[in-house]
Order: structure tokens, then C-alpha cells, then sequence
């Protein structure tokens, strides 16, 4: 399959330029093959590069990296970007600590610009450089690939409308209409995000892909490209363009140009000659345009083309003959969730399960199939999610809307100002939480508990294990005069650790380790854990017993707002540790810092949790580690605190604690 | 001019069912005078509220609130809704304490949904409550009005999407699209924001605008509506949209139905029949539909018509005869920054100013006249505002985006994983930051250090007068390897609050106030005053001097890192008290707790700020006394915690503060 020419001696995009379509063809099959190995080792996002292995070719040969700036929305789709800038080594350690991201990255290569996860960004970044550019009269290339699904975020939209203006600057009489900016947008087309892209846009795409005129190319496209041709999601969405109904038959071009964009195509994403053709018409054109390529993900690899169940968006490591998974299954946090969700809507039919382009990864696909009427998939959008969900609660339905916790941020100010003001019944699924660490920083979700205790009147539970996980879900979605979350990491769970005893109070602290192992030993320390640190907690103090230091180890369940019958606990000890994996600023000791001083209540209290830091990508445990948040190192700084530690404050007076 | 059956027989919606057309133009003739005088006395949205006049009749006589419902988009165009809807006294003490609320209220009526001020989210709240009716079986109506500027924003696109695919239900074979779901939307096409809309959506409205058919609906519409025609912003969006050079002449149903939406316009908003005739075409279609009204802001009122210096979208109180503002003027904190950045601008190249909607509100007016190629307005889009403002960086320049403190919310992700992870060189100007009061809970800038705590390597100032404001500014620009962020209140400035003497030390906290008056007294209390509440320590210090309780009064400068040489300072104080208008989670109190604890310094700890709640609308001075930030209530307070004070614990060991 390979020549002497293969991918090896591209060590440089500009290896590519002298490169015949023989050659070509054959370094897109190396490279498929490369990738489909790679990953069966290491695990990664398999699906999303395979399919744009003929596009980041041509794009590779057509601009000229890193004088024009390439941007890859969601930048998981960067890895054949990465086998042609340099970097052919080191992918047995692809996400693993010290290795290569599994996105782009400023530290690995000059030709990487953004390090995000999060969709539907590139287009701001793109307009942003290609402004500066404009202003300052240079003339580069800035090339944004975006998803379709990317293009169902709203800041997608908004990028759109600015560059379609010209950026909207008020002076027009200066004349800025855009034109004078070098910029591509390239639609990669593949009907899906995780799921099968959805919405009024879907629909639209989808009706282009069926143009006579789109069906040329692909009779054309299929004389080059190995592989059968693009008909699965065309197909699908394109039945579920006719069921709307509603479509008239446009030609492609409007689509775009409704907002004032020049668009070229659509191409097959998977013929390099085709795509090049379009992407060097787009560089003559010498203005904002769109090229709008259509491309299967997973192409090419059997397992990943029919993956109905979105096992090939992300694998773990795997069989690469038969796709098959390498490792043995665990039941995971997702798993309770999803079986739980599940049953509540069959008891309760004012459940509403809402997700952003998330179906399978948060657990809802059970619960769509059993409940379709009452399953939304929004797209990537969520801002919507939210604000919609406070309308669902308003007109009397109890929706619960399953996230990842780090893509929360997009919803934030939705969070606030409709759920939160008006006190809706919604409740938040933040799947993810804490350290993911293989995806890098912008995939961890460590701030969760500093946004959500922003929110006034939210409640926020942190599930230590699979019991308490259905136990805190049902009582958030009891709740009916505002919201709630729940917040649990990826990974697997363990279906019980046991609580010695419950204190009496609203949010039910449970104690899971006691001195003396009863209820009447009196403890030095109080470690407070969130959620699945219970367990770590446990074994820390055991190991601290032995050390003579008498630690009493609770799990607060209801984590925000603290909860009162901690803060009397918390007076009782000489010492508070906070152990959690959220960052520190309104993370959860400063919340129970908060609660103490406005309790007028002294106690001398520590951290332990993420510094406020964008931590760099590796396993969880790394991760972990490398904050301190082991059973070793929390055992070693109790010890320390606590050897440190001086008599507490003398307790107020009644009096002045009531003030 | 009003007959028997005038604004004062309209106690409930169905009061205006049996009125004539020459009634309801006396009514809308009726509703404005009453508009522009209650407006001119107390202050208020005066231009919204005249452009929905005729609108808002016609929705209440064509749907039956609070059965249909209703939800205003950027809730400050319902005057006329509360009017109609038995709110015709209390306009006296309007947007203050115990008074009509300036936006809508479910607490004043059931006729009311949406409190928040925050653009864009009614489509997104009407698909929730459409949604559910359809799920539960209900037969009513859902109607948003959005206005062109709210529709420039991301998440009304999301919704838009949604509502245009029947919300994207992943099982289609069930038949879900949208056309059971009684949904109308109502464009508000004003062309305006605050400022003139932008973008490619404003350039196609304004070229529906033109188009023969519409030209037709206005000379139709001449005939029974008085004042001038609609030509100003429809003149300007339509220049703007024939230099962009890239329009074709579409009908005006594809913008809408590229999405999937029926469509029904344009319309003369300010035509009650043609609108009536409209909305009851849409009520009947029995599926989503949008209606294309346009409107003049502040039609019927000259000075609020040519309004071109932005004056009459919500002024103060002014003289109802001429429009211009009966208080005397005083030099905000607005007009130091407007200066300032002008002057910046000049003298640095690589200098972009950004604001989303709001070039005369956040004073980049004058910047945008003198530099108008290095200006940019995005629309109500703070999520582009934040990405392009890092590809600016990424580019080589320095983006200083200037905004509401509130309005920040919808960037937020943005700012952390955009600008933030990315390192970029971001200047934030974030007005109206703490309590704004009279606009509500939703317009409030309390929750900024919350947020801007969470970006790992954000520095956020907080002056305290003009003269600390100008310097503070410079500090920020020259930051080159990072986001900053200054936060200020809204309201009149001190030009300057002296410093005894500045810190040794990276952020130079001022000492304001020192017991004794020299740099030598040692006081019990260490008061941490964050921007303009220095003034206000200094004062309470006095006062507390003359009780005998010893007060440093410090002002931080830059707050967040919380400055190292605070933390020194902080240890040599029995008790600190910090004294800021931010919330508790995560505000200032929090970080220096925050950091206090990490730094092993045990000090007593005491925060006046607001609650994390949201707070009331009254007055500014109001809304800060009900929490507590007067300076008599912060001198007692001081004087309580420090009479309850103890002695400090122990320092520790060098040793044990080097772990």
C-alpha cells in the first residue's frame, strides 16, 4: 500500500505538493491505516478523523500552514493535521501524560491555534485573525473547519452574521463590508455531531445533499474514492427533511447566502482533486466563503462507517479487526443514571429528558426509545437546553437535562437568568464531573460547583457511589420550586460504600468513618468528602488512625447550599479538611468557608482540591496524583495540618451567633 | 382625544375585543401620551414601548392571555402589555422600591412569564411551553416577540432551529415535527438594538424591507397611522445591505423557510388591522410561524424617533415637550473610560475596542468615530465578542471588550476556554458592575468576580475613582501574556479618593486609611474596601475611630489574584472585614478567605457584601441598604465582630507555612 513516498516522508505540509493522485490516494489509505491502528492501542477519536483524511490533505497542499492559520472546530478532528505537520511519533502515548494531545496544541507544533474542545468556537477565532490581518494589511489565509453539528451552536450563528457583514462595524460609510478579509469556512458535512445532527439546519443540509447536482458529485466521487458511497446519514436526514414537510426545493447556494456569503459546493469531501478544486476557488475569491464539503465519518473503516451506537466516535482500545473493545465493560455512573431516567419517566410522564447532541455519551438513549415524545435532542445549543427546559417547567412538565459538566459553562447565564430566577423545576444531569484528564483541560469538569453556587436557590448533590446516585436523583427531581443538580465523575462506580450512620437534618449528611468506628468517639478532624471521594476519605483516615490522628470522615450529599448540620459539626472539630475535585475558587471548601463565616463560626479549615489551573492533558489517576488527591497525600497534609494545628477559637457566645 | 371608551375602560385584555378602528387608534393616541408622560417624569424604556403600541393591542385582542401566553423578548418593551393587562396605576414609582417593576412580573400578573432583561431567550422559553402543551394535549398559543437586535443572538438561533425541526427528536419515524406545536413568532423589526442592528441578518431584513411588496405595505400603511413613515433605520440597514455587494433578490419567506418556518410578512407594525390580520392568519396555521412586523422605535414621538444619539431608548427623566433630560449631568464612570480608550487608541495601533450592541452605553461611541476600522459591534452576541476577541490576540492585536458586567454571563465559557486557556490578551471593561438597582434582579453586575475568579491566570481590577480608573485601564492594556478585567459601578465618579501610601508589592494595594492617620498606628481591624467602596471604609473607619475601635482601610487595587501583600497584611490584624458588591460564592470575600487558607494564615474573617440572591429592584442607594452597605451599617457591624474578636492563632512556624 505504501510508496517511497508514503506518510513517512511527509515531515512538512509542503511534502505534499509534489504529490501525484496515485500518491495521493495511497497516503490517504496509509494514513486511514495508521489511525485505525494507532487508536485500537490507545484509545481516541477514531470516527471524526477517518472521515476527514482527504480534506486535510488538500487543505495541506491548497493554504501554505503556518503562514495562513488552520482552525479545527472541536479539535478532535486534528489528528491527520497532526501526521502531516510533524508529528508521525509518539502516538503509543496519544492523551496519556507527557504524550501527544489528543487536540491541537501550541506546545506541540507552530501550526495549532486552538486547544479547545468546546464546538462551535472556530468561526470567531477565524474572523478574529482574519480581522487582525485585514487591519494590519497582511495578506494570509485563515481556513476554519467547522461540523455541521458545530454549526447548530449558537455562537456559530453569531460568528456567521458578523462575517457575513463585514463584522458589522456602525461606520459604513468606511466601507467595510468584509470582502477585503481572506477568509474560508469549510462546512465538513457528516450529518452527525456524537448523534445525528438534528434541527431546521439538518434538514437543510440534507435537502442540498439530495440536489441532482449533489448526486452527480457523489456518481463522480465514487471513481476515485475506495469504499461505498456517502448514503447513510444523507439518507437519514434526508427522510427526515421529507417527513418535516415543510421544505421547498432550494438551490444550495441560498442556504448562505441569505446572509450574504459567497458558497461553493456541494464537493465530496472524500475525492482530494474535487475538494482542492473548491478550496482553490475559495482562495481566489479574496472574501469571507463557504465551502461546504460532504464527508462520512468514519469512512472507511467498516466498524466506524455503521456505528449506529457511536461506539467509534471515541473509543477506548479495540480489536481493529473486528471493532471490538479490548477492555473488559464496567458498569459506569452513566449506566445507573441511564437505567434510573428510565423508570422515572415510565412512573412520571411530566419527565422530559433533554440533551445537547449527547444522546448515547449522557445515558438518554434508553430512555428516548422508551419515551420518544419526551426525549429533546437540541443539537449542540446549550443555551437553548436550559432556557427551554425553564419553559417545559413552566408550563408544568419537571425536565431533566443530561450534560456533560464542562459544556454547562455555554449555559450558564440561561442557568441564572431563566432557570434560576424564575425558581423552575429543572434538573441538571452533570455527567463528567471533576477530572476526565485524557481529553485535556477543556474537557475536565472542575467548575461545575463554582458556577452552580452562583446560581441562588440551586441545589447541588455529589453522589458518592451507584446507591446514592439513584437515591440523590430521586430526591432532585422531588423538588419542585427550583433546581437541582447532581454532579458525578466519568468512569466506573461501585454500587455501595456505606454510611455508619445519617445525622438528622434536611440534607442528610451522611458519616462514613467515625474513630473507634462508633458514634460517640470525638474526632480531631473533620474531613469533608464530595461525592466519590467517600471512598478515598475512608481509607485515608484508616491509614491516619494508625498514625493516632482521629479523623471523622462525612459525605454532605447535598453539597450546595452547605448543608446547616455540617456547619455544627464543623465547630466541633479543631481542624476541616475539604477534599473534592472541583477548582478553588467557589469550589466547595470556599462555599463551606462562607458558610462558617456567616455562621460567625471559627474553625480552622484546609483545602484539598484542583488549583484553579488549566491541567494538562493524562489519565484520570495522573491527574489525580499530580494535584495531591490521593489517599497517600491527603493522609500526609492531614498529618501535617494537624500536627500544625492550634485549640479553635473559643466558641461564641449564643448571642452573638444569632446576630 | 380618548373617548368614554378609553385607556381607563381597559381593565383586562378582553376589555379591547369590541372596540372599533378609530377606538383603537384613539387608544394606541391614548397609550402613547400616557407612555411619554409617566416615562418623562420617573425615567424608563420610553423608545421600545412606543414602537410596540399598536403591536401590543393587536396581540391582546387576536390571542386570550393568560390561556395563550405571551413572552417579550428583553422584557423592557411590556409598558404597553401591563397596561392592558390592569397595571395603569403605580407608574409613579416606577423600577422603584414597592413599584411597578420595568420589565414583567409574575408577581404583579398572570399575564406575565419572563422577568429576565437578557436579549434572545423568548424563543427558547416559548418552544418549552409550546412543547408542553402539545405533550399534555393542551390547545393554546404560545406567542414570542423578539425584536431584530434580540435575533442577532446565538441562542435565539438555537431556537430557531429547534422550533424550525419540531425540536430535533431523534426518533422521526415518530412523526415529531413541530406542526402540532402552536407557536408564533413575532419579529419586532425596529433595525435597531440599541444601536442600529448588525450583521447579515440585519442586511437581508433590511433588503425584505425594500422589496416592492413591502414598499406597497407602507404606503397602505400611511393611511391610518399617524407620524411619519418608517424610513430611517430601514434607509440605513438598506445602504448598508447594497454596499455589502453580495444580496440577491429573494423573496422575503426564504430567510425564514430555509430553516423551515412558515412565514407571514412583512407587516406594518404600527397597522393594527394588518397586523391583527397577520397574527390571526398565524393562530390559525396550527404549526410554527413567524410574523414580520416592522416598527419604529419611539414612533410617534419626535425626539424619540431621531434618536441618533441613543437617548431615548431608556433615559432618565426628561422634559416631556423637548426630550431633553431635566437632571443636571454629572461625569460618569463611562465618560472616564470613553476618554480614555480614545486617547489609548491613538497612541497604539494594535488596539480594538468590541462591544455587543451597546457602542453608546459602554462610551465606545467616540472611539468608534475616531478609529472607526479598529471598532467592532457584534450584535447581542457576548459569546463572538470573547472568541473573535482571541483571535484577535492570536493575531497580534489587544481587544478591549467593553460590556455590561451582567451581559458577561453569556460569554463566560468563552472567556475561560477561548481567551482564557489560550493566554490571550484580552482587555475587559465591564460596566455597571454591582448593583445597578433600578432594572432588577437580571440587570445587576453582582456576579462578575464569581465568574472571572474560575479563569486560571484572569486579573481583574476594581478602581475606586476616575483617577484610579485611567490608571488601572493603562496597567491592564499593558498586559500582554494574559486576560484582564476592570469592573465599575454605574452612576456618577469621584475623580479621586487619595491613598496614604501605596504597598510594596506586584499589585500596589493603597492604604486609605490608617489609625492616627500615620504610617506607623497598628489597627485591630484590617477593612478590605473593593473599588468605589473605599469611600465608604474610610468614612465608616472614622466613624469607628471615634468608638475607639482601630480600622486600616485598604483598597486592593487589583483584587483577583488576591494580592500577596494583602495576605502579610491580613495576618497582622486580629480581624478582617471585607466590604465589596459582589455575591458571597466566589466574590471577593471568598477569594481572600480562599487564599488566606491556602497560605496557612489563620485570621478572623468577616464580608459585607450583597447576598447571593437575587435582589429586588429600587433604587441603587435602596437596593445597597437593604444589604447592608451603608456606612453606618458597616461601622456597626465592624463594631460588633470586633468586640466578639479573640485572640488570633498563633502564626505557625516558617517551616509550616513553607509545606
Amino acid at each position: 500500500m505504501t510508496t517511497n513516498r508514503g506518510l513517512a516522508a511527509i515531515r512538512r505540509p509542503a511534502d505534499l505538493r509534489g504529490l501525484g493522485a496515485d500518491e495521493l490516494a495511497s497516503l490517504a489509505a496509509e494514513i486511514r491505516g495508521f489511525l485505525i491502528s494507532a487508536v485500537s492501542r490507545t484509545g481516541g477519536h477514531l470516527g471524526p478523523n477517518l472521515g476527514v483524511v482527504e480534506l486535510t490533505i488538500a487543505l495541506h497542499r491548497v493554504f501554505d500552514s503556518p503562514r495562513d492559520t488552520l482552525i479545527w472546530d472541536t479539535g478532535h478532528q486534528a489528528y491527520v493535521h497532526k501526521l502531516l505537520t510533524g508529528r508521525q511519533d509518539g502516538w503509543d502515548r496519544l492523551k496519556k501524560t507527557g504524550g501527544l494531545s489528543g487536540y491541537p496544541s501550541r506546545a506541540e507544533s507552530e501550526h495549532d491555534h486552538v486547544e479547545s474542545s468546546h464546538a462551535s468556537s472556530s468561526l470567531s477565532w477565524a474572523d478574529g485573525v482574519a480581522r487582525a490581518h485585514a487591519v494590519c494589511g497582511r495578506d494570509r489565509h485563515v481556513v476554519a473547519v467547522i461540523g455541521d453539528g458545530a454549526l447548530t451552536g449558537g455562537m456559530a450563528w453569531e460568528a456567521l452574521n458578523n462575517i457575513a457583514a463585514g463584522g458589522g462595524r456602525p461606520d459604513t460609510a468606511a466601507g467595510d463590508s468584509g470582502a477585503d478579509r481572506n477568509l474560508v469556512i469549510v462546512v465538513n458535512d457528516n450529518g452527525r455531531s456524537y448523534s445525528p445532527t438534528i434541527g431546521g439546519l439538518a434538514d437543510r443540509l440534507a435537502s442540498l445533499r439530495l440536489q441532482p447536482g449533489y448526486e452527480r458529485v457523489l456518481e463522480a466521487g465514487k471513481r476515485t474514492v475506495r469504499g461505498t458511497p456517502v448514503v447513510g446519514p444523507a439518507l437519514y436526514a434526508g427522510l427526515h427533511a421529507f417527513k418535516a414537510g415543510v421544505k421547498d426545493a432550494l438551490s444550495p447556494q441560498e442556504l448562505f447566502s441569505d446572509l450574504g456569503l459567497k458558497y461553493f459546493g456541494p464537493v465530496d469531501g472524500h475525492d482530494i482533486g474535487q475538494v482542492e478544486s473548491a478550496l482553490r476557488r475559495a482562495k481566489r475569491f479574496g472574501g469571507p466563503v463557504i465551502v461546504h464539503a460532504v464527508t462520512r465519518k468514519g469512512n472507511g473503516y467498516p466498524p466506524a462507517e455503521n456505528d449506529e451506537a457511536e461506539q467509534m466516535h471515541s473509543p477506548s482500545a479495540f480489536d481493529p479487526e473486528t471493532g471490538e473493545p479490548t477492555g473488559s465493560p464496567s458498569t459506569g455512573w452513566t449506566d445507573v443514571f441511564s437505567a434510573e431516567i428510565v423508570e422515572l419517566g415510565t412512573r412520571r410522564s411530566d419527565v422530559v429528558a433533554i440533551t445537547a447532541a449527547m444522546l448515547g455519551p449522557t445515558g438518554l438513549a434508553p430512555f428516548a426509545a422508551a419515551h420518544p415524545d419526551r426525549t429533546i435532542d437540541v443539537g449542540i445549543a446549550e443555551q437553548h437546553a436550559l432556557a427551554t427546559a425553564a419553559g417545559l417547567s413552566r408550563a408544568g412538565m419537571h425536565p431533566v437535562v443530561a450534560l456533560y459538566s464542562t459544556f454547562l459553562n455555554r449555559g450558564f447565564d440561561q442557568l441564572l437568568m431563566d432557570v434560576g430566577l424564575h425558581r423552575e423545576r429543572v434538573t441538571l444531569m452533570l455527567d463528567r464531573s471533576g477530572v476526565t484528564g485524557s481529553d485535556g483541560p477543556s474537557h475536565n469538569g472542575m467548575w461545575d460547583l463554582s458556577l452552580l453556587g452562583i446560581v441562588p436557590g440551586m441545589r447541588v448533590a455529589a453522589p458518592r457511589d451507584a446507591a446514592t446516585l439513584r437515591e440523590e436523583f430521586r430526591e432532585a427531581v422531588a423538588v419542585a420550586d427550583g433546581p437541582t443538580a447532581l454532579r458525578y465523575p466519568k468512569g466506573s462506580v461501585i454500587e455501595s460504600v456505606p454510611a455508619l450512620r445519617r445525622l438528622d437534618g434536611p440534607a442528610g449528611v451522611d458519616v462514613l468513618h467515625e474513630p473507634g468506628g462508633d458514634a460517640t468517639g470525638r474526632a480531631d478532624v473533620l474531613m469533608v468528602c464530595v461525592g466519590a471521594f467517600g471512598t478515598l476519605g475512608v481509607a485515608a483516615a484508616k491509614r491516619l488512625a494508625d498514625q493516632g490522628v482521629d479523623v471523622t470522615v462525612v459525605d454532605p450529599r447535598w453539597v450546595l447550599p452547605v448543608p446547616q448540620e455540617l456547619l455544627a459539626l464543623a465547630a466541633d472539630h479543631q481542624l476541616v479538611v475539604t477534599v473534592s475535585d472541583c477548582g478553588t475558587h467557589g469550589g466547595f471548601g470556599s462555599a463551606l468557608s462562607d458558610a462558617l463565616r456567616a455562621a460567625d463560626i471559627d474553625v480552622r479549615q484546609r483545602d484539598l482540591a484542583l488549583p484553579q489551573e488549566y491541567l494538562v492533558h493524562g489519565s484520570r489517576d495522573d491527574v489525580l496524583a499530580r494535584a495531591g488527591l490521593t489517599e497517600q497525600d491527603v493522609a500526609r497534609k492531614v498529618t501535617e495540618w494537624a500536627a500544625a494545628s492550634v485549640p479553635a477559637l473559643p466558641a461564641l457566645q449564643d448571642g452573638e451567633r444569632a446576630r
